[in-house]
């Protein structure tokens, strides 16, 4: 990896979570990642999602209307089918293998909530080196403490895109 | 997804956890990943790892020397890479993607300890609908309670197996 | 795969070709692919390129320069990694998997002379269903005819430009 | 890359072509494709292949019934879709990314006929320093000499299995 010592594009984050929000939690859930785009695009952030539905054009949406740039990774073959938040789709035709292109294009990732796909994404953001900020998401513990990247818990939207936002300033870290 | 009734193919297990066991634990996690191998092997299953060293090369060990078979579903593009208990190396020149393929050709996987790597193999494990068996793994909880695939903590080498090798003959089910 | 009617994104086009430019035609391959990338954003499209070095540099910056979109589809996790006239990098981290993607996401791919990580693109650009307009490029035949997408020659630039840009406002056909 | 002067294993030799042979060399071309399967497993070669139908299926059927080990590398989830000639089934979950890693998981490759997944494989393997024998399959030319693979073209099934089981002896060779 080269020395990313200046960052002279804009922080990447990632915005992951369920494509269909369900359960006695999920208005929540969508205003929260709704919230989390808009401040990051206000931060600066590009916000990049897995590009369909629920959490994923929630943050888009928050993101887009807030003036952001908003990429779509889409595990299909066709840009159609991204929402219509996704200023810029990428049709990967990776299937289920598009969630390590989502994480490793981001400088960090927020987690909203999130089912097994979203687990999946958590574990190869830190796998990748990039930490990842939990919002009523995964709790993942492990009787070791590793180096690299780490679980960080917020409490609310702002909190996380606030963490997000200075963890993405300093770059990936080596992973462990 | 086809219907799979019958099982007319012996279970494929996969055994996931780090390249470079380190830490107190270290010697406990490989003794554990070899007789966990060794018990699959019995058992009549087939020993699906990523090939390498640490618990890949214990468990492939474990399962080789009891008479089993052993495949080794590698990152890079090399068979040789493959350590010498791998009976069938996959080079996949993947990198990091071969994480999903090493758990989504196993009916049930097992982790014993590991880093971010298994934490992201026990994710896509579960969104791709397999069960999951932590032998002194990551502890991962959610605010919900989702159908579809679980992790199951075993105490020891002989329960991971024997849970795992219950579950495989029920094949995957539907991931939530 | 949905209808696409009305493409009311700007057309993607993917130009692939060498990295590393050499042997007697390397000037005049890299300066076909500069006119290319200008001639594209002139006409509206966002170039995507695999976002390195050779072809993949000087398309991005014939492209970046007339005022053009960029992005680059890389294949390590670092996007710092990306030639400096890439604006939007995508860190992929799947190596040469990344191919697929570099031509997933495009509606038409033009390839400027390339070795053999070209001709996989060219492959699998057809394979997904996106025609391929080829200048100084493989020449690939079959005893067979089959509908779907097609290899078409280009003899310049201008040419390559003007066919890549009339065959991406049809959208992807039906792979053969 | 390790060095592999000594091939302890087995060569891994890959069939691909069509999974549904259509036109009026559809017969001949299967014919083709299970005597290839049936030299090799003579010859003592393991045969790889995408694990569906057509020269998949036909491969595999020869060298199964002469007694040679076969895997097939599926581009879906499920085992249970793969050929009943096929003994190690490697479910992938990665779509058309899986060409990738049935060439790369081989040190040989001879295509049977074939359409554009086929010439996306072609591609893939000699990205991958794999040699290509072609029986009646893709003719692709550059108009540069590169050193590296190879497209060797093969009259009949005899010519392209031996000359497939003495390149896989070789080793894999630089990519050009």
């Amino acid at each position: 990896m080269t020395d990313r010592p200046t960052l002279l594009r804009p922080p990447y984050v990632a915005v992951i979570g369920d494509g269909e929000a369900i359960g006695p939690d999920a208005h929540r859930i969508l205003a929260w990642a709704e919230e989390v785009g808009q401040l990051l695009a206000r931060g600066g952030a590009v916000v990049i999602t897995g590009g369909l539905g629920g959490v994923m054009r929630a943050a888009s949406r928050g993101a887009l209307l807030a003036g952001g740039e908003t990429i779509g990774i889409l595990p299909g073959a066709d840009a159609a089918e991204a929402n219509e938040f996704v200023r810029t789709p990428i049709a990967t035709g990776l299937g289920v293998a598009r969630n390590l292109v989502v994480v490793t294009s981001a400088d960090t990732v927020i987690a909203v909530g999130g089912r097994h796909g979203t687990l999946s994404e958590i574990g190869l953001a830190l796998r990748m080196g990039r930490h990842v900020v939990g919002l009523s998401s995964w709790r993942v513990e492990s009787d070791q403490r590793f180096g690299g990247p780490r679980i960080h818990r917020a409490r609310g939207p702002r909190e996380a895109a606030e963490v997000a936002l200075r963890l993405a300033k300093d770059g990936p870290v080596q992973p462990a």
